[in-house]
């Protein structure tokens, strides 16, 4: 379960480790998922080390089983054709610098990175961190498709990114919007892991005309297409063990 | 002929027209080339836009058939295996704003734009300018593998690249260093065009042993290879045929 | 509807227009689906040509829409793992001159042939059959895989043939046993479409405990997994259109 | 070095050992390649299983350190674009039944076979024939390419084949024809071995218009195409080592 935390009365988006460590309690509380909480966002706009340091804090101090980890730069941009032009274009920045902060403070909490990878050369950015320590297999990869400035959303490049991913490491697909159906089903016959949820698709066809009421109607229909090919979901015990969780470092 | 312009001082990069012009001149009186600016390095550092078409103006002013056009932004970065730790690392930023202004600046000098993509996220951005006018196909693609933040300089890869080019496009493959000569072959299979120049790559042999004395013998072996493989290298003007030069707006 | 004509008695392949008429009666009585009969098998162990040829008369008489045409030979086998042997082991065969009889009795029914390719090289014969006028593009090909002796069953190799076949001819895959259920949802994902039903399979799950009551549950399933990725079955007037029948020869 | 034994008057196929013997011995005399023998054809027209033995005898009683075993069934054609019509149209028969003969035969001579791959069945067929012991890992396959009936010789499609070849076996390209140097490129890229000689083409260039004086020039570019991509040729002792020789059952 991927989280982003923010603050209650603004929803903007927080670093607060109290928040983070509200929002672990409570969850685990009513059901026993592994947290995955978010890193986005702890570098941009920032210049500041210190400050950087500070909005990683909730990392190592809340200590989730796992936290993403945004493994390179691109453009991330939308447009509209209609308007014909851009909604938003925006550098997406992520230097080898702000990764490896961002990899030590789950390193200093235990923390198994989740690498977001929106194009090949992300994929690729693994190995130098690996080298230095501050990565550490088996790895688990997360493939973002479906944003403008990254790979296409479509199965063979999706087939492609799987074929870099070593045998004992895993992967997982993100699709962006309405692409989510079609990569979830490719993901499913390639051998990899899925995740849905409202943060990255709100409608339950793959046209976007049936808004789904919340995460639950999004995990029921891709639990019955994993179903449909023969692949029965995990237990989340059983997910620990797959992801070699918890990470030891 | 791809070239950076210099200061011939300081040998810093230059965006002067009267320098450029001066390249052109000396160039066309020597040999009928197809002539290809670079425009790296207009945007980088300069948040200023004014500067950025002042840095542009030597495009659309000295008129080459083509100039190269960076279609997105990575991690630009490289590993000391030795130390250790990464030798530089920054974020080549080309936002779509930026290749907007180098798109313009070509379509005003009737200048056909030299697609260069360090990553699969860079083929896809072209169909946002191409909807909007800025780019006209046929397009040229030029795939540059090998550099850290980029796509992985493998065949497999290239291959896959290849394949998101449409019929009517063309492309060809840039490998920066020692994976030249591999990418270069793989190329010549698939059905692609390729560079080699010291830009790139020093070396004649695939294990960076034999340093070339200059462009010329690594043309020579790049012609060899090609006919080895049955493709025989076009005339300068059988080229300006397959990259539909001169270029219409 | 693909149909396998039988002796209403002793179960036994029948080549007879009789039955293959009345099958065809009896069906469109029922429901508007397009016919296609097999001819698999009207050479097997014949080498009498006359005989080939009365074999393949009750294709140009009842004149379906459509026939399966076997597009090359290969081993045919099954091996038993836990007997150490092979169940059966025989060559079909399928040489160019029977293809080319088979082609012809299509031809003058105006029938569209199927063609059934088990492996790469079933679909690279198609070429000389149609530099001699024996097939007509638009062509549909089926993938048959999930046989011992033929392209191996994975979303990789369907992926491979896919990309052989030109933008505008269509094509389908039948998995063969368990496999079917991971074929089906990998043809979903890449264009493709889908035939199900208990020649190809006989049950409702991928690890083959459900076995399926008829068709209709197999079918129903594939319709569910169709949506599911956002693909909505064609009417039988939107298949014959594309398909392009009636084919015209 | 392949080799197929010919009665030395009427230059016609032969399964001599004695012609077998004399070959190895004055090979051996003049230089220390591997040898390699064919088995090709000591099946073809003969249902008599004593007389398959009788031609299988050389293998075992001569001993080469390699012998080809034709790995599966397949129309084997020849297509006249000119006269639009079939210059031969044959099944080349290899069932299961007549693969384990061979193999026993290599078996027993303690011979590794080459496992000659024209289609992606042919490679699949190899896993029955492991399990039941005719084959021992690692695996030496080549793929021959560019025969009407198997696989389409195509880069592409020759990427896929080497895809399902497990990490400790080996392989090489046979390319039949004008294909040989466009394939012998590519599985140099891949990773590949490679063979030539005028078994498979005559000439030297793509176009086929210079033809080859004997093997020597032939194997002398295929050389210099992998020093070219920086691949030095092994020595025979490295290449013993490269394909696990001699075998041990």
């Amino acid at each position: 379960m991927h989280i982003h935390g923010r603050h209650p009365e603004t929803g903007e988006q927080s670093w607060s480790t109290e928040i983070y460590q509200q929002i672990k309690e409570e969850v685990q509380k009513r059901c026993p998922v592994i947290l995955n909480f978010s890193t986005g966002g702890f570098n941009m706009g920032v210049q500041d080390e210190a400050e950087k340091h500070r909005r990683l804090e909730y990392v190592h101090q809340t200590r989730p089983e796992m936290a993403a980890l945004n493994m390179g730069s691109m453009n991330y941009a939308k447009y509209s054709q209609k308007r014909g032009t851009f909604v938003f274009d925006f550098v997406f920045m992520n230097p080898f610098g702000d990764m490896l902060l961002a990899a030590a403070a789950m390193r200093q909490g235990g923390v198994k990175p989740e690498l977001e990878c929106f194009d090949l050369g992300h994929l690729q950015n693994a190995a130098p961190l690996i080298a230095m320590g501050a990565l550490k297999r088996p790895l688990q990869y997360s493939f973002v498709l479906g944003v403008l400035g990254g790979a296409p959303a479509t199965s063979d490049t999706l087939a492609h990114m799987a074929k870099q991913v070593a045998s004992d490491d895993t992967w997982e697909v993100i699709g962006i919007s309405k692409v989510q159906w079609h990569l979830l089903a490719t993901a499913l016959v390639l051998g990899g892991n899925v995740r849905v949820g409202l943060e990255d698709n709100f409608y339950l066809d793959a046209a976007g005309t049936r808004m789904a009421e919340g995460n639950a109607p999004l995990v029921e229909k891709a639990v019955r297409m994993s179903r449909d090919v023969g692949r029965e979901p995990m237990t989340v015990d059983e997910a620990r063990q797959a992801l070699s969780l918890p990470q030891q470092w």
